[in-house]
């Protein structure tokens, strides 16, 4: 992994949420983006360098509802910048982890994203994201 | 907050998991510290200038061994680095945060720390580290 790219954060409330991390974090959200495939309405915040993303389920049957509903708004997950993610799945699947997709797919921020099983990553779910080129 | 210092996770085995961090990341952990008053034995991993931070309980009834118990393994907190704990305490309590202690106390990595109610930060426990002086 070449370094952590951003923080996700699940929270009921996109708008009250951005209000309440830009009091906690002393900075306003610069962008919000949804991503209609994953169900979700995103922002971002950068905190000297880090991202952290708060994600809004859009659909009740989207990841981040499930997870909400499972174990309530927090951490959601880690999400590491790598150069190729195929070739980073290929290698993650090989050492012991399990990639849910085949594929990488498009995800926020004009990336190529994927995430790893938390069961097998310590309860930690990861992304592996690549920039996608202009 | 300046910066993100490190991200908290954890884990019921540190030296199991810091095998498993160490294959995922492809980065080993660079020290281990125990932290007696907290109940807890902890290990660093450097991805890209971010810290990661495992942690395991080494008493039955230390928070990481409650939350271990209530939520499983994985993702812990998330630490800013601040110039002045207890300015920034007063601070968050002013901005409707809870923090969890009246004074902050030395943490791992020869920081002092405090804690935010997660209830109040959007089910993110957060904690604010001032480095110590020598």
């Amino acid at each position: 992994m070449n370094k952590l790219e951003h923080i996700g954060i699940a929270v009921k409330n996109l708008d009250k949420s951005n209000e309440l991390f830009a009091r906690l974090l002393g900075v306003k959200h610069y962008k919000i983006e949804a991503v209609e495939s994953e169900g979700v309405r995103t922002s971002f915040f950068n905190v000297g360098g880090i991202k952290i993303e708060l994600l809004e389920a859009t659909k009740p049957d989207s990841a981040i509802a499930t997870f909400i509903e499972k174990r309530g708004e927090g951490l959601h997950h880690l999400a590491f910048d790598v150069d190729n993610a195929e070739n980073k799945m290929a290698e993650l699947n090989a050492a012991g982890f399990k990639v849910l997709t085949e594929k990488p797919f498009p995800g926020a921020d004009n990336k190529l994203v994927a995430f790893i099983h938390p069961k097998t990553a310590n309860g930690v779910l990861t992304e592996i994201c690549q920039e996608r080129k202009a």
